[in-house]
């Protein structure tokens, strides 16, 4: 593969991002200078392959990554530009309004200066997690600054490109308002579902099932790391959020009617329709939500397969979904709470799914219908 | 498997639970009578094998199943009582404080009745999604009505039992606040959140990953019928919502002070540390909730490997875990809009993890680390 970023590549801040970045550029033998104020992240980063530690006789970078937490990013984004007067710098903070502002109100070079923000993540952080392929396939959303040259978001895209990421340019507020939406409200839901959990019972948290496990499981996410993010965001986040809350207010004046009556019929006139329509306005949603390779969800045929709960046999059944030729494109395994059986959910293409539940059948596998 | 569910059964509602649990029986040999205001639900549960339509010359039946809609099951439940007047009569409605409620003031004749909720379901439903093994490993709820006679509490326990769920008894309230809490609310957020979504632009919705596929699944329900359980659930899902409420309040009022301050800095006291206890407190209540086995969540160890996404590669991937001798706990494949490699994050006992990556390092897999 050719590489298209002209190095050397310095990175700022040697985290789970900025490390994957260096890793990343290192397997295409671009040259990458490292830099984070934690000695150990800094060692770390080297160990694991991410660049050499920054030194005093480094040749000048051609492009600046910073990786810094979001609230001193527009700090160490300035501060780069200044000592590296001839490079592009980026930043890959999951806010981006805030920063351009900040430089703005500073005075810094914005020609230099292009706004990222890669939509990759882990469940683990620090560079001990850092994979070169942390990137592959997953947006990478380019902001340019207003200011930004031609020659400055091409060196970004060309970053993107390299690192395996599909480029997503967006302005600043229009990306704010994406991630307020898509990403830092579901948060916010998941984890004021998951904190209702802390006062339920265990015999009542037994009665749990995929959805609920479904609906928290970002609850587990980092609070200081979201705390950053959110109060980066606050603005475009409260105003999904208080749209959510006015939906959630009507919802409970609805449930206020229902539970006042007697019985359905003697339910308060439209209230029952308000409760209908909140669902149904979710089924709209969530119908819009891209899937894999960017199909909505609903264009994939689901076929749920019985599958004893030892060894080899998820392996045996997507063995036999391997032979009759059908690509699994989303996989689901359904818990059996104790027990040595379980269900296994098979997304594939609907043109595909009457032929796999033949073969499946043929091969004497127990089809869920 | 001996039986112990004394026949005839009759079940009344021959919808996906009703023709389920006739199915299940069926493979016992255990006669059932079916019955349904739709003479083509009726027909289809007949042709799946969920028993014969009940008929005038029908034995009397020693257990009665109401799996009619949550809003006329008290009706169908006391309809059952009285046309037979031996039989032990329960229903599967997922509320039961309201049907206890309305049986007792109708002055039906409780000793006989045993409310009861299969924590069971599909994406599907109606007869033709009936499947013997839907209950398999799932809690079952068995409620007492207070007056219910030991032998009818031993018949429903039984009814579970044989079709291989695992009974849990609580009393009505308990189970309606517990379902509150575990799935009806969930579900709310999950269609309040996905809401939020019919707004949003394409390229915005581009940006979506796993998490939010995640919150918002099971926003694709069916509003009619959760329009009417959350009706019948009213008073404890308000109960629930009013407290979720009063956090999301909380984090909004904290979301205005950093919206209105210029850096974290300047935001008012407290208001980061608010927004960082409502993501910790998500933290605790998502740690709470049972994974596969009954096991917390967190008792699993996660490994991560980069999967080319041809047809068969999971196949070779999880044929590899068998040859290690690893039992997958659960799976999860993370999507790569539009690009030709995934990863899936295996989940495994913790003290198999390191072995796991150690296997499959050495037959050539990726692991993220």
């Amino acid at each position: 593969m050719t590489v298209a970023t002209v190095g050397p590549v310095r990175v700022i801040g040697t985290g789970l991002l900025g490390a994957s970045v260096g890793l990343g550029l290192r397997t295409h033998g671009v040259a990458v200078q490292l830099e984070d104020p934690s000695r150990t992240a800094l060692a770390l980063a080297r160990d694991v392959g991410a660049g050499t530690p920054a030194g005093p006789d480094d040749p000048e970078p051609a492009l600046v990554v910073v990786a810094a937490p979001p609230d001193v990013t527009s700090d160490v984004v300035r501060a780069a530009l200044a000592a590296h007067p001839h490079a592009v710098v980026t930043d890959v903070a999951s806010v981006k309004g805030y920063v351009l502002a900040e430089l703005r109100a500073a005075g810094a070079d914005l020609t230099r200066y292009v706004g990222s923000h890669p939509m990759a993540g882990r469940e683990r952080s620090g560079p001990s997690a850092a994979v070169p392929d942390l990137f592959l396939g997953r947006p990478w959303v380019l902001t340019d600054s207003g200011a930004s040259a031609p020659a400055a978001l091409l060196a970004v895209r060309h970053l993107a490109v390299d690192l395996g990421a599909l480029p997503v340019a967006m302005d600043a507020d229009a990306h704010d308002a994406a991630v307020a939406a898509v990403s830092h409200v579901p948060q916010i839901a998941a984890s004021l579902v998951a904190a209702r959990l802390r006062t339920v019972d265990d015999t009542a948290l037994g009665l749990a099932g995929q959805g609920l496990r479904d609906v928290t499981r970002i609850a587990a996410s980092d609070p200081a790391l979201w705390t950053s993010i959110l109060a980066a965001n606050a603005d475009a986040v409260r105003a999904v959020l208080r749209d959510l809350r006015e939906d959630l207010d009507t919802v409970l004046g609805a449930l206020d009617s229902a539970a006042a009556a007697s019985g359905p019929e003697t339910v308060e006139l439209g209230a029952l329709a308000t409760i209908a329509r909140a669902i149904a306005d979710g089924n709209t949603g969530v119908a819009r939500v891209p899937g894999k390779h960017g199909g909505a969800q609903r264009t994939y045929a689901v076929v749920t397969v019985l599958v004893p709960d030892t060894p080899g046999q998820i392996a045996r059944l997507l063995a036999d979904v391997g032979d009759a030729d059908v690509n699994v494109e989303d996989l689901h395994l359904e818990h059996a709470a104790g027990r040595p059986v379980g269900m296994t959910s098979i997304s594939v293409l609907p043109t595909r799914a009457e032929h796999l539940e033949t073969e499946l059948t043929a091969r004497g596998w127990r089809i869920v219908r």
